[in-house]
């Protein structure tokens, strides 16, 4: 076989025509350009070498996170020592759970348990403006790191992360709302997120009006925003100037 | 400048002198040879996307490891409702811990604790052949999953995880113990993982020893293992004979 005129080259790694010479790509094994060269071997290798070491840390992981889970308090609640008791359905039951586990996973909680108020004494935890399905999802929450969403039930658990200070609960409503964030409901998640100090959230929401400023003030939200809270909506137009400013100041 | 005769290449992605083509890997930023070539651009950048979602299950995963965490009862032994005592040492102070936890760890308290049994009732259990730092360090991984290893307090706790089949400590002792197999240690620990049903240990000594089958009879374990027992030598044995069997079909 006659070599290329670049005797540099070896033939096993590349191919070649008259006109155009080809490598062929050690991850998806096509044929490219040298123009579109991405790694030399050794920084491909080592790549490998990360990306295995990184699924084994996940796979770890997973299974620390699985052994560390506990069952719900619903499925077992023979060894529980108290009941929260949701204050609006003065009909529905209460919801069994372990002080151990509610101390070690709020502080609002510890302080409540570990000295010696109403609830320790009673067992018994009143909790306000909460529905029995939304107070149920948060205590297996505490229990499991894990719950079903939708809008409504993001927006509740939050609540309640945030009263009771359960920092990776509330991170994962507010991961979730984010995720579904959009023009028509940014306004509304605006001023929730202030309410319940979401400040992610907020900022996402933010966002979302700054590119849609043309629509702000026929945005109905926006109406009864003005109306509810005016000191809010002069945030965002606050954040409007601010953002005007330096796209001027780039621009010089 | 005067273009390369290889005209198909542009000059920003491959350096080039009279004798030699190089390219730049995008990784390390170093040239390259055609020969070494890894990947192409795509697939470079698709690795390093990955890569950066891998990081982040992993910060995920860790934060949700740090949520489920427990702190130890022995930190906070208020809310605690019962105690386990180790039975080799009479004046040793006893460890607090929930039921609600062995109960989620391991399913023999589970066992013994939603039936009616002793313990159950009386509150305590009493835990054979181990010292109060085994049992102490037991309980403690049971709320964290974490203990610090060394050779003995890692066949301590597999012995306690194989009794309580706590699964993801009996693991995490084997792959301690593996990590510090050499052929001084292999006997004693296939007999002890032999004992203890720890597979994957076994398996690791196992093959530790058939690197030193020149050495074994020399060995004092190996002696010990023959007297106390004969019926694990032979094992070793008929590992030794199907390797060599197996070794010799392929060479035919």
């Amino acid at each position: 076989m006659p070599r290329h005129r670049c005797t540099v080259y070896s033939e096993s790694d590349y191919d070649d025509d008259d006109d155009n010479i080809t490598m062929r790509c050690l991850s998806c094994e096509d044929d490219y350009d040298p123009d579109d060269a991405g790694t030399c071997k050794e920084c491909y290798d080592e790549a490998n070498e990360t990306e295995e070491e990184l699924k084994r840390q996940i796979q770890d992981l997973k299974s620390k996170v699985s052994f560390l889970t506990l069952s719900s308090p619903l499925d077992a609640p023979s060894t529980t020592d108290l009941v929260l008791l949701p204050s609006t359905d003065a009909f529905s039951p209460s919801i069994p759970a372990h002080k151990a586990v509610l101390v070690s996973r709020s502080p609002v909680f510890r302080a409540m348990l570990e000295n010696d108020m109403e609830e320790s004494r009673s067992g018994t935890i009143k909790i306000a403006d909460v529905s029995y399905d939304a107070l149920r999802a948060f205590v297996n929450y505490l229990y499991t790191a894990e719950a079903f969403l939708d809008n409504q039930m993001a927006c509740n658990l939050l609540v309640l992360a945030e009263k009771y200070q359960v920092k990776h609960l509330k991170a994962y409503c507010e991961k979730y709302l984010i995720s579904k964030l959009n023009w028509e409901k940014a306004i509304v998640n605006f001023a929730f997120a202030h309410q319940h100090n979401a400040n992610q959230l907020q900022d996402a929401a933010l966002a979302v009006i700054m590119e849609n400023m043309d629509n702000l003030t026929k945005n109905e939200d926006y109406t009864e925003l003005v109306d509810s809270n005016p000191r809010l909506v002069v945030e965002i137009y606050e954040a409007y100037l601010s953002k005007q400013v330096n796209t001027a100041a780039t621009l010089i």
